[in-house]
């Protein structure tokens, strides 16, 4: 019987809510040990960014914004609150368009994507401030320090990932996509690799921390955050060091901007 | 030990160079066999574009195709063959960017792409002729009808996603996308499903489609079509009838065209 090539994604299982402060190393060690899993060479941890926001103390009380006269003027076209505005705004380079419920921005780490991936929901249980959770301070970072703190518990170099779900130009829904990454490329050069006949690949960079983010996204689920840690075996590449800011398109070089 | 959830992408094993006219839903049974997998209600099989272009005889010869007076124009700005733009055209509803190399579509079938998913590489072996390969003519039929053929044989009821790379705006690198689906949806609706405290959600659409492609995407490897079908079990979701369309964005709703 033909041995086949798998990719195996394992929601790491009992991930308990997580406050400011947690240690996302430590939780994620439990977690495994709990299911059997012991680390390997060439595995990738992808961990979901309201989490490592969350440790991290990335959320900010609504009622404690001052909102700027520019926040509350686009507060107005967004039907939003004008402090939620002014969260998005300062962490935000520019923004690109406003409707309804949105602003898409370019976020300060160059993400392009819906009111700079600021969420109100899922903050705190039993709360009756509204909280604001923005992404984490420098997510490559994140996953730096992560993987560092993994490779010293158990000795294995992983990969890790931070991801989030984006919408996308011309496609309805979101995809999960790499905020950050550490251990793993962001992109997968394949310019100069023969094809089957040798010819010139014309597809020649792949966005892989971004497949790898999807991928996980699908496990991970959307509707709460019972299954922020995805355990990742199988994937056909070496892995290099790499981090999630090569997959942002310069500006300049943005046909779509 | 808690059981976790897990998801399983396997790539099925020799899978033959192939040919028009070629049956696939015969091919990966046998490969499925040989690997000793059995279809079970709610694994989804992806295939990669090319192998369901080829089997439906969507190539056409470079020499054989005559340019109008358009294609050689825009063959200049493009540095392309103007027989290879007069195909791209052929495909295509519009043209929305040219450069060097690429000119960026949108596709007849409503995804915007790099020359229209016409692909030179991987044609035929030991042949001088250049080929162009052209998107199967109604991918989420394609689908459709292998679902059908893979129920047909087993009794089982699978998903089935036809896939490809695309480029992206504000991103390097390609991901994969579903072309086309049966039996799988392309859009998962979470408007109203609440969260972990309640809240509505933000995220209200995910591309669920677009991410079992992209997982499918990262294991079948790019730089050839040696894993061209993969099986994906393990997907979250009660799987419903659904079809690639769903993930188009109308172009009068998209705020970047």
């Amino acid at each position: 019987m033909t041995r086949p090539a798998q990719l195996t994604l394992t929601a790491l299982p009992d991930i308990p809510l997580i406050q400011p402060g947690d240690d996302l190393a430590a939780i994620i060690l439990n977690s495994l040990a709990a299911c059997g899993l012991r680390l390997e060479v060439g595995d990738v941890v992808v961990v979901a960014q309201k989490i490592v926001s969350k440790s991290e103390g990335r959320a900010v009380k609504l009622s404690e914004v001052k909102p700027s006269p520019r926040a509350i003027e686009l507060a107005e076209a967004a039907q939003k609150a004008p402090g939620f505005v002014e969260v998005v705004l300062s962490e935000s380079r520019e923004v690109m368009r406003v409707r309804p419920g949105t602003l898409i921005v370019e976020h300060r780490l160059g993400f392009v994507c819906a009111n700079a991936g600021v969420d109100r929901s899922n903050v705190a249980p039993h709360d009756d401030e509204e909280w604001l959770l923005r992404l984490p301070e420098d997510p490559d970072s994140s996953c730096a320090r992560l993987r560092e703190q993994l490779r010293s518990a158990t000795g294995v170099e992983v990969g890790v990932i931070v991801n989030d779900s984006h919408g996308r130009a011309w496609r309805n829904g979101t995809v999960g996509v790499a905020l950050g990454a550490a251990g793993v490329p962001g992109l997968l050069d394949l310019r100069g690799h023969p094809d089957l006949f040798d010819y010139a690949l014309q597809v020649t960079q792949v966005g892989l921390a971004d497949e790898i983010a999807a991928a996980a996204s699908l496990l991970m689920g959307q509707a709460d955050e019972g299954q922020p840690v995805i355990h990742v075996r199988g994937v056909p590449y070496s892995l290099r060091d790499g981090n999630a800011r090569e997959l942002i398109r310069p500006k300049e070089l943005d046909l779509f901007r």
